[in-house]
C-alpha cells in the first residue's frame, strides 16, 4: 500500500539506513477552542479528531472537520458546539476514583450502554484477525500500532496505523462515524497490541461486541468489558485466543 | 521477586487460568489540588507522582508525598506549591505546535538543558541492557512495560514495571529524585518497548546521556534526542543496537 509512504521517514543510524514511523503533534480544536494535542502519525487526521471526540462523548455524530487555513499548523478544526463541556480529564477523569477503578468504570457507563448485540462469531475467525490486519507501516518501521474493523466474515472494513495505540483506534472509529456505521453491531475491532482500559472504553462507546488483541489484557480492561458486555479476546496468536469476558458470543 | 505479587491478579478465561497485570487509576494531587489521573499498576505510587511532576517541570526536587487518609481512594498527595502553574496540556502541550513538532521541541527545551556528559559506554553493554532488565511481572502476565536505570558497569540501580510505559519511567525517575541521583550523568535508561517523543522528553528532563529501547524509535524521538544531546539506541536485540543520535558516546 502506497499509503505507508506518508507514515514513514528514512533516517540514518550508525550501522546503516532505516525507516522510522513519523510522530508529530496534532492539535484538535472544536468550536474554535483548543481541546487536546496528541502525538500522532500524520494521515486521516479528521478521522482521528472525530473518533477522539466521539470516544470522549463530546460529540454524538459526524461533524465537518478539516485543517486550519495554515496547513502547516498541524491542527484539525471540528465544527462545534460540543454535546457537553469537556471535563478537565487530564488523563481519563478528574474526579476521585475508587479503588479498583470503580469511579472510572461508573464514569464510562454514563457515555456507553452495554452492548446488546447477541450473535456469535467463530473462534477461528476471531483468532485469525491479527493475520488479516494489514500493517504496511509496521513492516517497514517496527514502530506503528494498528487497529482494524472487521465484518464477521473476516472482511477488513478499515485498518489504520499510528505511533499511538489510541490514535489508531480513534481513526477507525472516526471512519465508522463518517460512514454512519456506529454502533458497530455484528463487527469486531482488532488491535495489534495489548488491551488496556482505555481501548475497551473506546470500543464500548462504539458499541463493538468484540475486541480482539494480540497482547495481554489488563485487570481493568476485563472488568470494563464485563460491565459493558464486550467479548474481550487476548493473546490472539497462532490460531488461538483466550476469551476473558462474554465467551457466549464465541461459537 | 515477591514484588510482582501486588502487580498481578489471577483471572479465569474460557481456556483456563491466567495472571493479568493490575491496572487502576491513580489521582495525583499537589498542594491539595487534583492535577492528573493516570491508569497505572499499583506500587511505588509516590515515585510515580514525583517522577511525573518532575517530568512536567512542575517540581525540581523531591517532595513529601503519600496516600490520602482514605487509603482506598487511590490518590497520592504531593506537598506544594508547584514551581509553575501547570499549563492546560491535556496531552503534551496546549499551545499550537509547528509542523514537525517544532513547537513541541521548543517547549521541551525550556525545561531541560542538553545533556553535557561526555563519557562513553561500550556498545555491548548498551545492547545487553534489555537482558538485564528483570521483568518478573511481565513474565507472569505479558502485560507490563519496564524501565531500568543502569550504571555503566551494567548494574541495575532501579527497575520498575507498569501497564503504562510512561509510568514505568516516571517511577524510575521519581526514585532517582528521592535518591538525589538527578541528573543521571554517566547512567543509562533502558525501556522494554518503543522509543517515543514523550519517553525522550522524560529522559531529557532527568539528564540521562543514554536511552536504550528494545523497540523502534519515532521520527520525533530522534529529533528531540539530537536536540537534547541524548544517545538514542533502538532495536536493542541479540547483542546489537542501532544508534540514532549521539553515536560519539558509544565506544
Amino acid at each position: 500500500m502506497g499509503g505507508a509512504d506518508r507514515m514513514v521517514r528514512a533516517v540514518r543510524h550508525d550501522r546503516g539506513d532505516d525507516e522510522v514511523a513519523i510522530e508529530e503533534p496534532l492539535e484538535i480544536r472544536a468550536g474554535g477552542e483548543p481541546l487536546a494535542v496528541t502525538m500522532r502519525t500524520p494521515g486521516n487526521d479528521e478521522e482521528l479528531a472525530l473518533g477522539f471526540l466521539f470516544g470522549e462523548a463530546l460529540i454524538e455524530e459526524a461533524r465537518a472537520a478539516g485543517p486550519t487555513e495554515d496547513l502547516a499548523a498541524n491542527t484539525v478544526e471540528v465544527e462545534g458546539p460540543l454535546v457537553r463541556r469537556p471535563a478537565d480529564r487530564r488523563f481519563y477523569t478528574s474526579s476521585s476514583c475508587g479503588v479498583c477503578g470503580k469511579g472510572a468504570l461508573e464514569q464510562v457507563e454514563v457515555g456507553a450502554a452495554p452492548v446488546g448485540w447477541e450473535g456469535q462469531a467463530p473462534r477461528e475467525l476471531l483468532a485469525g484477525m491479527p493475520e488479516r490486519l494489514q500493517q504496511p507501516g509496521f513492516t517497514r518501521t517496527g514502530g506503528l500500532h494498528a487497529t482494524g474493523l472487521f465484518d464477521l466474515d473476516g472482511t477488513a472494513l478499515c485498518v489504520r496505523e499510528d505511533v499511538g495505540r489510541h490514535n489508531a483506534m480513534d481513526k477507525v472509529i472516526g471512519w465508522a462515524l463518517r460512514e454512519d456505521a456506529l454502533p458497530l453491531a455484528g463487527r469486531a475491532l482488532c488491535v495489534s497490541g495489548r488491551l488496556s482500559f482505555e481501548l475497551v472504553q473506546k470500543a464500548a462507546r462504539a458499541g463493538a461486541p468484540f475486541l480482539v488483541g494480540v497482547g495481554a489484557p489488563t485487570s481493568l480492561a476485563i472488568s470494563l468489558a464485563e460491565a459493558q458486555r464486550i467479548t474481550l479476546c487476548g493473546f490472539a496468536r497462532e490460531g488461538e485466543i483466550n476469551v476473558y469476558s462474554g465467551a457466549g458470543r464465541v461459537g
